[in-house]
């Protein structure tokens, strides 16, 4: 698979030097999936062109205002599209009691059905799960009940030779069963290894969200060798003691969760209103995780 | 006096083309006033560096999304940057209903206190008053009850010729007097005309905010004369019959009104998204009323 994560805002609780505060959109073989959604969300949704007819969930990782105070705007604004498609909100059960009297009052004349699905914030679980891939809720070190999600594809099937599919004139059936991985057997009763008609599956892609939280190995084992991990990073070394106050990391301190757990690429992120460049926070997490990258408004990134 | 408006937003529900939904600042004397607040809102403040410490009334024209979605992050931000100045939100009586619920949950550590001061939006009256201006509702016509706001300066004191004080060694008490148009008596009873004193006050200074409207001859009487008047103009002639149905109004209905109602500048807003530029809209308004102007997201308007 290709997965494309668009970086909607990348700021923290304080919009600033042009960054929004939290959301993204990931999308995963033509579905997408929207990550947080702060005030200002639909606006960047708009800007960017994004699209949202194969936009059905959307994951709040905490009930924080600059991560879920877009909401309204962005539902409402569904409804004036016609819409038609049900959405679907995994959050804090607490969401739900709060937005159903909004919704209600200004959005009584939506096309389509809102459904909100509560998680547990405090275990890691499988909270969403189709063919081709599942999202993992990752219990975070913060001031309130906070998660970040893994999204993590589902193995794939074998890619197949298609001349010798032809040469050995394989039927639908078999040919399914080849694809995960059998020997084929000729109707002359021959068994022919599997390795004759297939090369390796592409591997799983994998993507985990790790926003607002103080340093935590405890997640390590669930973000262990992602592709690319989007982390905290809201402040420079100089402010560690900050960080730990309000439970964010530092950009080291993101490398050395990226380091440990063996990521891919590490993409910092929810960088603090002090920083109108953030060139301090890539080089701090360079000398520790040489593929860290920075996290921009409007970009898109593919891994 | 001076007055500057800020146009924070001059889009309509559907942000688009840069510009936000609506919200703009009008600062005179010294004194900041909020008038609407759309989602994103936080982020153009901040964009522009709009000055908080004396914006203390926030005036909401109606309860539709696109002008009120912005408020809870901006009331959230408030508290961030530990503001101790209360802060007075002018609306529907449905608001505070709405929002008291999210204020408790979101923002239950706030530095400032927050009061709701509920107009009806069914009559035209003063809701708001200090020593150098006041601010009365216009009942519009939309599909929810919706108001425009008039800030209108009081009567300016007259000026003084500092020469003419000194010369006859005019007292505090009897400036002040002659600041109101009295004349002086000197201390040998001879009367000194206040001409001899004085020159013309500065002209009132009054601005109308009218967004959300069908065309409505109704608000002329109250915007009679302002220096300057936003209206809704949704859209170009070519859509009248959509902006009847969607009680909106048209560029050349917004400069029908202005023209009647002998305003001295008409600055055009709330822009539908059909429109990527909106000199149709400017050229069809000056046709008939030639001080039209378009609003422009982050512009600073003097009057």
């Amino acid at each position: 698979m290709k997965a494309e994560l668009t970086i909607l805002g990348c700021g923290s609780a304080m919009p600033s030097y042009g960054r929004f505060s939290a959301s993204q959109v990931l999308s995963v073989r033509d579905k997408s999936f929207m990550i947080d959604c702060a005030d200002g969300t639909l606006f960047r949704m708009r800007e960017i062109a994004i699209k949202t007819n194969r936009l059905n969930h959307i994951f709040i990782s905490h009930l924080h205002g600059d991560h879920c105070f877009g909401l309204m705007a962005v539902l409402s604004t569904l409804g004036l599209m016609k819409r038609t498609a049900d959405i679907y909100i995994h959050a804090h059960p607490d969401l739900e009691n709060l937005l159903q009297p909004h919704l209600r009052y200004f959005c009584n004349d939506l096309t389509y059905k809102i459904f909100f699905v509560p998680y547990n914030p405090l275990q890691s679980e499988i909270i969403y799960e189709d063919k081709s891939l599942t999202v993992t809720t990752i219990p975070l070190r913060h001031g309130i009940p906070t998660c970040g999600f893994l999204f993590k594809e589902k193995p794939q099937q074998l890619h197949i030779k298609r001349d010798m599919i032809d040469f050995y004139q394989v039927g639908i059936k078999d040919l399914n069963a080849i694809k995960d991985g059998k020997d084929y057997i000729t109707n002359q009763g021959e068994t022919i290894p599997n390795s004759f008609f297939t090369t390796p599956a592409s591997p799983q892609k994998s993507y985990a969200y790790c926003c607002d939280t103080a340093y935590s190995e405890k997640i390590i084992p669930i973000i262990e060798g992602v592709d690319c991990l989007y982390h905290d990073a809201t402040f420079a070394e100089n402010e560690v003691l900050r960080a730990k106050k309000t439970l964010h990391s530092t950009a080291k301190q993101a490398a050395t969760i990226a380091s440990k757990a063996q990521v891919k690429q590490l993409l910092l992120g929810h960088f603090s209103a002090r920083y109108p460049h953030v060139s301090v926070i890539l080089n701090e997490a360079q000398t520790i995780f040489a593929n860290s990258i920075i996290a921009e408004d409007k970009k898109t990134y593919t891994f």
